[in-house]
């Protein structure tokens, strides 16, 4: 079980390494949502999103001799870039499991920060197989996007600036809303705030129609996602909570809340307009629950967790021409 | 003359009001530049521009009596919403002369900050005019937007930040690039550098046909532009430097740069895709310096001031459209 001594040591892994990112906020903002509004802005990341740490975290825990032989990454979004990043800069080799219909810019981005990339198609290959296989042959260490000790550690030390940020702005109790896929940012960040401010509250959050960590906390038991595919908010699709992140999400957090796509657009605009961070639809969605869903939250601050802002050009475009 | 006691004096009053805004970077915009780029991330001020920092220099430094009479200011923009927000939180009225074509969210969020708006016609009125009756009728103080020493000292906390923020990665050289207008921001940079980072270098950078400050370095004397109309980086139009800021620039700038209004637009979809920060055009011209005119520049890092980011939506998406 991840611990709050591992997100602490891994704290002390990343300093100078992951960037300390802004709690902006808005007089504008407060006043849609109605309440006190702050957002941490981990699009601001390197490599544009909170999954640098985790994927920092990682690779500075395995061994040198895992280290020499290389890790593995299964994903077309931002645990790649995290993962390739961070390989890049402790020398070690990385190997990146991508679709082969990824976008164009994305298999590149991924291969810019050093990382080989292994294409497969998605109709007739095996993507576990092939991955196996790779691991097997040339002793690669999986790096897992949320189900693992050290990157779920990883992601806590966006909790641990959560709880000072908001200590220098005289917040002790707010609603922490965190854009939530497999639990990984979400857990870590719930286990940080247990030990350095009690007073806040965690609330997952997620799209329409992949709401599983939601049912899955109202349910008690791991519940499914029909699908995983067909959400502009594709950063944060998973088909459930994880083995080692729902027990700490049913422990620690509220209940989820739920936004549309819509929502999530309007926030994208909100956040430029107002804060001049670009965000992704996926990255956007705690931000969407905190300014429009604000019935389902507790009468305290909300501080919204803005995931990431690796958007493509059009999809922000488009935002704006329907929101700006 | 605007001294660095008097920005040190600033930066101790701004202190827990105005932001200490982060200094980004991207492995993509270091290979684009040729080398090591780091930028000032202002947009992400109070207000969206580092004109809150001169505005809340300028207000702190008022007598009780003037604060309580309240303030004037000539913007198109940047400086009206800084001189607002600081005067509304420093309780004292703010008048604010805006030219009637200022992009809408500008004057929007002008008023949107407590101030009273009176517009203008660039073309046929006279504002000094408009300007000078309303301040005697009024009693009310002007706030120039450049030529004044509290703004100077102001902006010049920008410098105190990028000395520090620099030397915490290694870097004590740098090219020193600042988006400039009427040059209190590039004056009060390279004031707080000369004392702070001796090896630093400040460059202004200008639009192509508003190169007041380059021609009049080149030239020893303050030399004018024809028109303050007519480009999209409306934030840094202005005449010609000020009677302060312009022998401050002559004594520690190096000489200035010129970009184009689509070198701008580029420089914006850069920091969309790479930072993921929002910038307006005039904000976006010292990072199109540092990208696009690298040949201009000293053989040592740069570090451009990303000034503001009050873009209407139209326009970031006519940028996206055509370079994203």
């Amino acid at each position: 079980m991840t611990s709050f001594a591992a997100i602490s040591a891994a704290a002390k892994r990343l300093q100078g390494h992951a960037s300390r990112t802004p709690l902006l906020s808005s007089p504008f903002l407060d006043e849609l949502a109605g309440r006190r509004l702050f957002v941490k802005a981990e699009c601001l990341q390197q490599t544009g999103s909170f999954k640098f740490r985790g994927g920092w975290a990682a690779l500075s825990a395995l061994t040198d001799e895992q280290r020499q032989r290389g890790v593995l990454a299964y994903s077309s979004g931002n645990h790649a870039q995290g993962v390739a990043a961070a390989a890049s800069a402790h020398n070690t080799p990385a190997v990146i499991l991508m679709p082969q219909d990824a976008p164009a810019i994305k298999i590149s981005n991924t291969r810019a920060l050093g990382a080989e990339v292994v294409l497969f198609d998605r109709a007739t290959d095996d993507r576990d197989a092939i991955g196996a296989e790779l691991a097997k042959t040339r002793g690669l260490t999986l790096i897992k996007p949320y189900d693992e000790e050290q990157v779920v550690a990883g992601q806590g030390t966006v909790g641990l600036e959560i709880a000072s940020q908001a200590a220098e702005e005289g917040i002790t109790k707010a609603n922490v809303l965190v854009c939530c896929g497999g639990g990984g940012l979400t857990a870590g960040v719930a286990l940080a705030l247990e030990q350095t401010a009690p007073g806040m509250q965690v609330r997952p959050c997620e799209p329409e129609s992949f709401d599983d960590v939601a049912r899955s906390l109202a349910s008690g038991r791991i519940c499914r996602n029909e699908t995983t595919a067909g959400s502009i908010c594709d950063a944060i699709l998973t088909p459930s909570p994880g083995e080692i992140t729902f027990p700490i999400l049913a422990r620690l957090c509220g209940s989820g809340v739920v936004v549309t796509e819509d929502d999530a657009m309007r926030a994208m605009v909100e956040a430029f307009l107002r804060l001049k961070i670009v965000l992704e639809p996926g990255g956007a969605v705690a931000l969407a629950a905190a300014l429009f869903h604000g019935d389902q939250l507790d009468d305290m601050a909300a501080i919204a967790v803005a995931t990431g802002g690796n958007v493509d050009a059009s999809i922000f475009a488009e935002a704006l021409r329907r929101f700006g």
